[in-house]
C-alpha cells in the first residue's frame, strides 16, 4: 500500500509518500515542502499547492492519502489557511478517486511515539529511526508528514476492521427493520 | 462586469451571478443552492462542490467571484468545513486567471441594508428590492451570495482606488529608496 501523507498549511505544506510491505515495516519513497509566499493571493498560493499535489499524485500513484485532521480553536487565524490547503488537496484526492484519511496531531503522535502529547523533537526522532533515515528530516513540516503517512499505515487494519463493523451493523439494522415492517404488514392483514 | 457571489459552505453553498450596468444598477443573472449529504466523505461533497463551480464559472464567464471571508470564532465545526469549500472555489477561480475577493459578513450587511448588524430578514428584503425580483430568494444562503456580488460590484471600485494608492505608495517608497541608496553610494566615494 502506498500512502501519501500531507501536513496541510499555506505558509509551509509537508508532503511524503511512503509505501507499507506488510506489518510494521514502512519505507520512505519522497518527502517535500511545498511554501508559498503569503503576500500572495490565497487563491494563487492555493493554486500552487494543488499544483504540486496533482504532480505529486500522477507520478507516485498513491492508494491512500493521509492528512492531518484540523481544529478550529489552535490558532484561528492559520487554522483557516490550513482547512483551505487541506480542502484543495482532498479535492485533489477525489478527482482521482483516491481514498482520503483524517487523523488527529495526537492520533498521529500515538502512532509514531506511544505518546499523544510527544513534542516536535520526539516525532522527528521516531520518524528518522522507523524510516531508518539518513538524517532528521527538516523542517517539522516534512517529519510531520511522514508521521501521518506511517500513523496511517499502522492505523489501516484497524480503520478497515471498524469499516466492516460499522458495515455490518448498517446491514443487521436493515435486517431487522424489515423484518420489523413485513411482521407489521402481516398483523395488520390479519 | 459581471460578479458571481459566493456564500460558502459544506451543506449548503449559495452561487449567484450578477451584472453591474455601472453606477448602482445591478441585475440578477441566477442563483442557486448547491447542497451535499453530510454523511458523505468530506472530499466527495467537495468534488460536487467544485463541479458545479466549475460548470458555473464556464457558463456565465464571470470578471470577478465575491466570497464570503469565514471567521473561525463563529462556530468552530462548521468553520472548517465552510473554509475548505472557500478554499476549492477561490482554486477554481486561480484556475482560470479570475480574481477572487473576499468581504465580510459585515461588510455585506452593511452595503445592502446600511446596517453591518442586519438580520438576515432585513438582508433577503434589501436584495429582493435592489434586483427587482418577484419573489424572494430562499434559502438564507441564495439571498447571502446576491448580497455578496451586489457587495462587491458596489464596493469594487473603492477596492480599486484603493489597489490604485498602494501600488502609488509602494512606487513612490522603491523610489525612496533607490534615491537614498544612490545619495549613501555617493558619499561614500567621497
Amino acid at each position: 500500500m502506498r500512502v501519501m501523507g500531507v501536513d496541510p498549511g499555506l505558509t509551509r505544506c509537508g508532503l511524503s509518500m511512503i509505501e507499507s510491505r506488510g506489518g510494521r515495516q514502512v519505507i520512505a519513497l519522497d518527502v517535500d515542502v511545498v511554501r508559498t509566499p503569503s503576500d500572495e493571493p490565497l487563491q494563487r498560493r492555493l493554486l500552487t499547492i494543488s499544483d504540486t499535489v496533482d504532480h505529486w499524485m500522477d507520478t507516485h500513484l498513491p492508494d491512500v492519502i493521509a492528512i492531518e485532521r484540523v481544529f478550529a480553536n489552535q490558532n484561528a487565524n492559520t487554522a483557516m489557511g490550513t482547512a483551505q490547503a487541506g480542502g484543495v488537496i482532498a479535492l485533489a484526492a477525489a478527482r482521482r478517486g483516491i481514498d482520503v484519511h483524517f487523523h488527529t496531531p495526537s492520533e498521529v503522535k500515538a502512532a509514531v511515539t506511544g505518546n499523544g502529547r510527544a513534542d516536535k523533537a520526539q516525532v522527528t526522532t521516531m520518524v528518522t529511526r522507523i524510516l531508518q533515515l539518513q538524517q532528521k528530516p527538516t523542517p517539522a513540516d516534512a517529519a510531520d508528514a511522514l508521521a501521518l503517512a506511517i500513523c496511517h499505515c499502522w492505523r489501516a487494519p484497524m480503520i478497515a476492521r471498524m469499516a466492516q463493523a460499522e458495515a455490518m451493523a448498517a446491514e443487521q439494522k436493515r435486517a431487522y427493520q424489515a423484518r420489523l415492517k413485513s411482521a407489521r404488514t402481516l398483523k395488520a392483514a390479519k
